[in-house]
């Protein structure tokens, strides 16, 4: 076999991969809070289209930045979500992440409602207390439950992450967040996923965290 | 606001999305076995370039369906990974999935051998007894440390899913997997993801599942 890998220490994998990302990336005019944020999710994806598909509401990472300091609960749509949330670090601020989705009795209520299991997700997370940050990337349907939620005044999320992958009212479901006043970073079209609504949670961790260091 | 939402019930939402993936895919060349994996990965993330970037090793899925039905153990090397596995049907099967990342011992070991995390995690999943299969999103020195093992003869995996994203070796050991005589089902280049060994792994669970129905 003819393949040979780079000698690169583990501790020094991820700021190398961030060079090679910072090196492709060429020029742009994203801010000094967008960068890390598009930096994280291709650094998750591999995939630079990203650059042209996020979407920052005013003062939305401020936002979502002042939810993590003042401890927030993280609302995740999927398991796979919560479990790439660096919790170590949300815990430091007071803050958790929940995910409803296999609740048993949020399920048997989806069943008996006709609705998704993601919806009725929603509706119990805008019941929560305090600070709350929503990052979907699985169902459109907790997307649009979300902002129906807020139009009615039911529910005033510190920050929206709107990030779902896939082919039914995913794109429509991200272009209702864009146009609501709702504090959101979204991932325009089809792709997101699981892996982006953790990563870019993980940028405004790693942010409030250095804020906190300095 | 001029959005409007498709009109799908929860329970058609996957089936209209397969039906939306089968018409954009066109023509190709795959087999009756390869479809179902190709087209769960472009739905879990939209992304239709793995129709290009999935390399199939000979008879690799019908060794990745015996070993599940045979109740095999399938090791991850993110915790989201093992999220997005479909427990309740390997389960059915009397297998499970194990994850070995955030073992406290792993990471102490890791440390004082200046390897990473991954790679230890793979050395204790070496140690399995039964069918084994390795689905790799995230780590390529995980992805890497099997192939040695395996030449080494200290691992007999059942099936690897090397689909690590990012850029530090990842190309490489993807490759050296595909030149290995491991049965395999890799993504080549760049891309990859943990929701892609979760949806590679959910593909032959349920190809598993029909035939046990047939």
């Amino acid at each position: 076999m003819n393949i040979e890998l780079q000698r690169v220490a583990p501790s020094d994998i991820e700021a190398r991969s961030m060079e090679i990302i910072t090196a492709e990336m060429g020029a742009h005019n994203f801010s000094d809070l967008e960068l890390p944020i598009v930096k994280r999710v291709i650094h998750t994806s591999a995939d630079f289209g990203y650059q042209e598909s996020l979407v920052f509401s005013k003062e939305a990472i401020e936002a979502g930045i002042a939810a993590i300091k003042a401890g927030c609960t993280i609302v995740t749509d999927t398991q796979m979500a919560w479990s790439g949330v660096n919790k170590r670090v949300l815990e430091k601020f007071g803050g958790k992440a929940v995910c409803f989705m296999s609740d048993p009795d949020v399920a048997a209520e989806a069943k008996s409602r006709g609705e998704t299991r993601a919806t009725v997700s929603m509706e119990r997370a805008a019941q929560l207390e305090g600070n709350v940050i929503f990052a979907l990337g699985n169902a459109p349907t907790a997307l649009v439950r979300v902002c129906q939620l807020a139009e009615q005044g039911k529910c005033n999320p510190a920050l929206v992450i709107g990030v779902p992958v896939g082919f039914v009212n995913v794109v429509e479901s991200k272009e209702l967040v864009i146009a609501s006043d709702l504090p959101h970073i979204v991932a325009r079209g089809r792709k997101g996923g699981s892996n982006v609504a953790a990563a870019i949670c993980n940028a405004l961790l790693y942010m409030a965290s250095n804020n906190e260091r300095e």
